[in-house]
């Protein structure tokens, strides 16, 4: 039977383009006899910013290896299993986690997979709010950023699918937040659809520590940083005494050769503040904890989501790119299939 | 009675100068009647790098006011009461604390001044080792850097006041320890009288970053800051997963008008690094358990410490100015008098 796939044609250099990738066709595997491998069907594929890390050999090791050249696409997305070898796993069961970007995937160590237990959600929400971005805007915000009640919050790339959350998680518990973003839609989508106290296109500001200082006047305690370069730079300036920085990401200088540099690192120390780079896979054992308090506010409203839904494997190259030029409006998400 | 003192004759443009002080003649104060003030008799005067940060007008306000065009410098030093309205105060007491830089002061509010109890050491010692730079490395090292026995520690300006103690407590706790300095005198001091693993002069080396690696072939587990810049930027590269970088100061970017770009954050999130300002006014009240810890060990020769001392008030600035020249040895002291 046969499996169509994207593989890497060519290692990123500078902007991820659609040329970098191919489509080819191959033929779905099985189980081999013995082996306690799975097959899934691939449903919903997941675009994560962290993916363009992986697609240039970079020096320092990620937790993921980089892609090789001809090799499938692989990241997080949602699928149903269709042949197991494995005793935890069963046909049918839906599951989230590292999968290929094709049809079809066999994969040979089926222990990180996640057996998807509450079906009554729309299973791309485990691509995004219920998946890896979900827990990560969980754990940096609770864990990493020691919030309080009332705390002045920042949000950068905040319509994305990890900052969306992260200032609806801000609300829920009494902050002050704003986020940035790169369009006007983007920022009404942050102002009505997901109650953020104001918001700014970063495009359209000249000054962004002026653009900052107006919407914290009395400055920053938690920046909930996604972007990195000039817009860290004005951040530090706006900080408070003790505030807290979560670095979960710098998605602005992923496609840069030398990222650029940040002027106002002395603030730091004057400022006593605290910037903490984490890392989502080493918080997994919070998965559980996080579903039990997500799931029910979902449920009642409490928690918007908002999805950028993409059909077909073939659009899966250009809904990657779309995201280094801020086309995507929430958590951009592929369709393979639908079940 | 006379009383000589170095003022502020301007701000600082860059490096300071000499220049910028002058020395005035006044008359001493003495205390007024009913009013709680002290006079003291300067006996020992600290030169530390943070003086430059208020000898020009700021935007961020850091702990302790700017100095005036025409005003006393004021900073740290060892003093002996003269003249006393205050009840915990008498005639006779040695006291640390902030001070000017004048034969007498007349401190108004003297609660700030702390006691010293212990006279069997050096009185100089308590611009130093016994007082704010001392327990500046202590509380940096214990309480920010969270040190475990057998961590990779490297310190910054190693030979001052603060590197010189921070990499000797790393060694009572069994860390691998380098340090960092401006002179091949320092690297001979920091490796034979402190005891440091190993020491290189940074002006040297022409790869900041392969001159790390050769040091820490396994990365750096705690990086204790002092100078910012390029080699922050090369510490960054060597860093191990959820290494610990205390900052306690950027001497190197105190005298530019812009800071240097530091390039490598991106790592931050990555190696999931914590990277944490602090200033030790936040951290007082541990001096009592700081000085019950330090003292034995200066005593029994565990510890050692180098003092730069130089004589006579009219030379602080020249002392002052050395410090961003490297022309220190050990910590400035600058001697007013001796008792």
């Amino acid at each position: 039977m046969a499996n169509k796939k994207v593989v890497l044609r060519s290692y990123a250099d500078g902007l991820p383009k659609v040329s970098d990738f191919e489509f080819v066709e191959a033929c779905r595997q099985a189980v081999p006899e013995g082996s306690t491998a799975v097959v899934v069907k691939n449903l919903y594929l997941s675009c994560d910013p962290y993916l363009r890390n992986l697609m240039s050999k970079k020096e320092e090791p990620f937790d993921v290896p980089e892609f090789n050249i001809g090799e499938v696409i692989s990241g997080f997305g949602v699928s149903r299993i269709v042949e197991s070898g494995h005793p935890d796993f069963k046909e049918g069961d839906f599951v989230w986690g590292i999968t290929g970007w094709e049809e079809y995937s066999i994969i040979n160590k089926p222990d990180g997979l996640i057996k998807i237990k509450n079906t009554d959600l729309p299973l791309s929400y485990y691509t995004g709010i219920l998946g890896m971005p979900g827990l990560t805007a969980y754990v940096g915000f609770h864990e990493i950023c020691s919030p309080n009640k009332g705390d002045y919050v920042f949000v950068s790339a905040a319509s994305g699918a990890v900052g969306q959350l992260v200032g609806q998680f801000a609300k829920l518990l009494g902050c002050y937040v704003v986020g940035s973003c790169g369009s006007d839609e983007k920022v009404e989508l942050l102002r009505s659809k997901f109650g953020f106290d104001d918001a700014f296109n970063y495009k359209k500001e000249r000054d962004l520590r002026a653009a900052l200082k107006r919407r914290f006047p009395e400055g920053i305690d938690i920046y909930f940083e996604n972007v990195g370069g000039a817009l860290l730079d004005a951040v530090l300036l706006n900080m408070r005494r003790h505030g807290r920085i979560a670095v979960c990401g710098m998605v602005s200088q992923y496609n840069l050769e030398r990222h650029e540099g940040v002027h106002n690192l002395a603030l730091v120390n004057i400022k006593r503040l605290h910037m903490k780079g984490f890392v989502v896979f080493d918080h997994y054992q919070l998965y559980p904890q996080f579903l039990e308090s997500t799931i029910p506010s979902i449920k009642e409203g409490k928690i918007a989501y908002v999805e950028d839904v993409v059909e077909g494997l073939e659009n899966a190259p250009a809904a990657l790119v779309g995201l280094f030029e801020g086309r995507n409006v929430g958590k951009q998400v592929v369709v393979v299939a639908r079940d």
